[in-house]
């Protein structure tokens, strides 16, 4: 099948002109995975995994970027910015390099998954890792971006927002033309939630669906600014793409849940590793940490009762797992068996001799 | 747009039953990324990547795995087995977990990158590591698999080969129905190009294509087996991938150069890694370096008046860049700046002053 991209399949819901440039790595048009064992488990109606890992750069963020970048191009800008932890560096320096243009990120020192370091480098983006957080990372990038020539490329940009919500546009054609019941996700910087919610209302006004689903987002416990209601100033997870402690999309995240009727609430270290080795020794799907936030929030809304059992849920995973491969490693590395290079050694190590 | 899968999608072209399983993580249907700059540069009438690295696990060997572990399934195994340098390994575990088996993956001890190994590991695979190299692995593998009741999922299971040739069907659907003038890839194992050349002349056959491409296959310099004309014992390179010195599917690939009247010649690592670099720099996309053999040998045919400058060119790109981040991260990591969280400190960093 053709995928002609994000910005060209959508353009009809899109802030595109004659003179935005045709950009694309083909990002979007990722699966609705559906759950083979969880769904059971659970005892829901249908339950689904949209796979953001598939996209080009391995996450979600391709999607808001691609639209930024071509506008940042079409405004005629050279360099683009944008503080991140990982992701959003990945993402803005792949496009911005296929644009011909310059990046310049910002990232926490040390906070950082390796696969994703990997990736902004190898775009050719020049890398700044800051002594201090990810909310203090952008502070400094607003501050750039608004008295010198670069454009800002975070999700406070409002294109970033216009790109994602195609996600949910996917949603709804995977699930042939209905919203799910619920649309669980991870909250970070909350520019993702408010972008679902914002594709989902635009395609209930258009009269696409019929229905809106609840919004049910979980944030890390030690980095959960909307569950407590203020920011925290030294947020701390495993979870290093959703380690924020004061998200610039705050608003549209309160007012995704408000007027959804849904949920934001937090999920500890644990149960957000737990889920990840669910998702990939039990589906078959590898994802980073903070996504498996979103299925750590579902089980857990689970065994409290909150599903009825006929709901048709969507987990989005926003990232693939191996951006962010150290931790598998540091958790599970002692695993690896060391054996010589003999048949019968090996015969013996796995135990087969009485099973001719 | 809804993807069922390889073995939904293209059911009447594989060897599928009733009872085969509907098994799938929604791999294949990823896109034909358009050149936007080495395509000029090298005067070619289009140059296309096909971006394996956008399946689930991060590989095309997700397309002739998930058509194993079904077959496997379907004959009633518990028990899958394979030699890999990683990406092998990484698809078979998850893929084994999704349909509920076991997976036991014997890899070269110190040979196999860390996102790979990682994943095999996170999808819960028995991980052995051997004192040996890849073609030792496939031994042992082999003679577990002949003796005791394991299936063996390495692509000298004919079922690998029938899933993987879904990858040339698809280069055809979104070229409109053409085949391109050129399919360029890495060779290895040699698995791959024998599948895509299957998958070309099945179409052929079949008249849904009127052409056949030139097979151009790409063997790393220390381990090019199929360009020497004899097995290599101690194959060396930094494309991990490909570090194979006696092919499986030897005899295929020879098949598939000679019908084709392509080529199968070597690039060096110095080559592989400068055509990473431009693709991740220039193009946007980031593949592990095995990948990049196809892209190199490209260049490298071009600059020695192999295309008349109007051929339609396809570069297979086999696996994600994340799949590898060590080499990126070693190659150019010492080219992050450090700096304290301070606005005019950055600024001047930046020489960002007289800008204003």
């Amino acid at each position: 099948m053709i995928w002609p991209g994000v910005i060209s399949y959508f353009s009809q819901y899109l802030p595109v002109t004659d003179k935005t440039p045709a950009l694309t790595l083909q990002e979007g048009n990722t699966p609705l995975i559906r759950s083979y064992h969880l769904e059971k488990k659970l005892n829901l109606g249908a339950l689904f995994f949209k796979f953001e890992g598939m996209n080009p750069t391995g996450s979600f963020k391709d999607r808001g970027m691609v639209m930024a970048v071509a506008k940042a191009k079409e405004e005629g800008r050279s360099v683009v910015m944008c503080a991140s932890t990982g992701n959003t560096s990945a993402s803005a320096a792949a496009y911005a390099k296929r644009a011909g243009i310059s990046c310049i990120v910002l990232v926490p020192e040390g906070k950082i998954a390796l696969g994703k370091l990997s990736q902004a480098l190898m775009h050719g983006a020049r890398v700044l890792a800051l002594e201090g957080n990810f909310d203090q990372a952008l502070a400094i990038v607003r501050f750039i971006t608004a008295n010198y020539p670069v454009a800002l490329v975070n999700s406070i940009n409002p294109y970033r927002i216009e790109g994602q919500k195609t996600a949910s546009f996917e949603v709804v054609e995977w699930l042939e033309g209905e919203a799910p019941d619920c649309l669980a996700l991870p909250v970070g910087n909350a520019g993702n939630i408010t972008a679902y919610w914002k594709g989902f209302k635009q395609w209930y006004q258009l009269g696409k669906i019929k229905s809106l689903p609840r919004m049910l987002g979980f944030q890390a416990a030690l980095s959960a600014p909307l569950v407590l209601g203020r920011p925290v100033e030294n947020p701390q997870t495993v979870a290093t793409a959703i380690r924020i402690g004061n998200p610039a999309s705050w608003q549209g995240a309160v007012e995704a849940k408000n007027e959804s009727e849904g949920l934001i609430e937090s999920v500890t270290d644990e149960e957000i590793l737990a889920a990840q080795r669910l998702l990939s020794e039990e589906e078959g799907i590898f994802v980073e940490p903070a996504s498996a936030a979103s299925v750590a929030g579902v089980i857990k809304k689970s065994q409290a009762g909150y599903f009825l059992g006929k709901e048709k849920v969507v987990c989005v995973l926003t990232g693939h797992g191996l951006k962010d491969p150290d931790i598998a490693i540091k958790e599970i590395g002692g695993k690896i068996e060391r054996v010589s290079a003999s048949r019968k050694e090996i015969v013996k190590h796995l135990g087969l001799e009485e099973k001719v």
